[in-house]
């Protein structure tokens, strides 16, 4: 499937709030979001197979591809559109060779090392976490703030110029735009989504805030 | 490869008692070991794909298959013969269907139940566990004993005739013959291999258990 990081729900099945995880995928397909990921840290395969299949067959006749957080095996086992992968999981040529050209393919990206470490072909996105804080995950780092961003994605279309830059941590409608604005090519949503009493409407109100600055930056340009 | 299961060393790289893992599974394979397992419960990926590699690289030249315990992700990434999977791990259809054809899958099974849910074509060789105490893995259930050990066997193949049978626990050169006779295809070992000062000649201590066991077994009939 084609590939548009614009908005971008990450879905955890230990952090979903009461909302059943391919519910949550499903609504967040028809409002907007145009990528999603599952990420799914309950350490268990077989649940997590379950999961991203059920998902997998949600996401289908939307059109939006359903990524697996680390791992490859769990992405190839569901027949998921891709992975998204760490630092410190399975290495983008690596799972590219097994997955094929035709999956989606991403990595975050800390610093100027990973940066110049990506492999060429191998990955499709890289994601800029701890743009604000955050309640999804332990950041050790303080954010990076608009600012720190927009150097940080600078930075990384210098190197890769064309690759799409998502931004994540901290994200949500009423900063959406300006994460856009700071120069990247999508935000990344957790909590924002799933901490939400109507998840559909959380949704639409950040694909309504990244609609409005991609229009802007065209008018601008 | 073909599947022998009769010498079955299994390699943890936690466990090599100052033995470097990939000097280990040579010295195995050179001394009679006919298969070879990587059994690396570190967590990491990446450095268990490197051993996984590295292993894979040296058994290829000797003709002895390397499996790679728990994850698919890893033996793919690796290029291995195979995987021997518990019963937490991929179910084994799925992993023929990633693995392929030719790939060697084995599966440890406890269980009338897990024996009768074995999925047809999937699995090349069943292990049994808890033969014996073992120091390599805490075992909450008593040892099954010889005796126990041939009733499974005989159980395991009045459901499944011909599949090969492999026992693990508490294996040695000075037990490995009455497991055979027990009517186990194989012993599959840990530590009577690492903790030995000669691993190379404890592997052709066992190895000429196990062949005695089975010419006798022969003669017999």
């Amino acid at each position: 499937m084609k590939l548009d990081p614009s908005v971008y729900v990450l879905i955890d099945p230990d952090q979903t709030f009461g909302h059943e995880p391919v519910a949550l995928a499903r609504a967040a397909a028809q409002s907007g979001a145009t990528l999603i990921q599952l990420r799914d840290k309950r350490g268990a395969i077989r649940p997590a197979i379950e999961l991203a299949r059920a998902m997998t067959a949600a996401l289908a006749p939307l059109g939006v591809p359903l990524l697996v957080n680390d791992r490859v095996d769990v992405a190839m086992a569901a027949g998921a559109d891709g992975v998204h992968l760490g630092q410190d999981d399975m290495d983008p040529a690596t799972a590219r060779r097994l997955l094929g050209p035709r999956a989606i393919i991403g990595q975050t990206v800390k610093t100027a090392a990973h940066v110049a470490a990506l492999p060429p072909g191998a990955v499709d996105y890289a994601a800029v976490g701890g743009v604000f804080a955050t309640l999804s995950k332990n950041n050790p780092e303080p954010p990076l703030g608009l600012a720190g961003l927009a150097l940080r994605i600078a930075a990384l279309k210098a190197r890769k110029a064309g690759l799409p830059v998502v931004a994540i941590a901290g994200i949500d409608a009423g900063n959406a735009g300006d994460v856009i604005r700071a120069g990247a090519d999508g935000v990344a949503v957790i909590s924002a989504v799933a901490k939400a009493a109507d998840p559909a409407a959380a949704v639409a109100a950040i694909r309504q805030a990244v609609d409005k600055a991609v229009e802007e930056a065209r008018g601008a340009r």
